[in-house]
């Protein structure tokens, strides 16, 4: 069963290219991450938010990284994040037009 | 340019099996939408709460499309959406193992 992981939080910046660079090797190192399946990163410059949308192949490494993450993010300085862990409905989604 | 929606709200349920059955026709109904790439149904069951993960390929879309979606949940009963439209950083996204 899939496990979606989804992170967002207040963020004055870089966005687009800048936070490209800013971030490509922690991209790199989440990469690695046990049971992740995929991350895709979010950004709003007009509203000064990021975020993160996970896919995990098991609860406990869903979990897990949060846990790790919300400290690393709290140890750059990011506070109020906002954090939910769902089950992915995988039949309706490929109706959708993803396969998970 | 891709756009990311993410949708949750409070939901009592069905969930899982019956979940899929009350809401097919919907999603083969969402599928048509204009401008979506896919959707992700996500949901769950201990904190009683669902949602939708939107991928799509314009800002206009997915604007019209929550606008029509948010009326649509109210119409059904739901209260208390949470919505946030971000841009989706592709080269970090394909760096953590997803194109999009």
């Amino acid at each position: 069963m899939k496990y979606l992981l989804q992170i967002d939080f207040p963020h004055n910046g870089p966005f687009k290219k800048d936070f490209e660079v800013a971030f490509s090797d922690l991209a790199k190192d989440i990469a690695n991450e046990d049971g992740l399946v995929w991350k895709i990163w979010t950004e709003n410059e007009e509203n000064k938010e990021a975020g993160g949308i996970y896919l995990f192949d098991n609860l406990d490494d869903a979990q897990r990284y949060l846990d790790k993450h919300t400290q690393r993010l709290n140890s750059f300085g990011y506070t109020d994040l906002r954090a939910k862990i769902f089950n992915v409905n995988e039949t309706l989604s490929s109706i959708t037009k993803i396969s998970l």
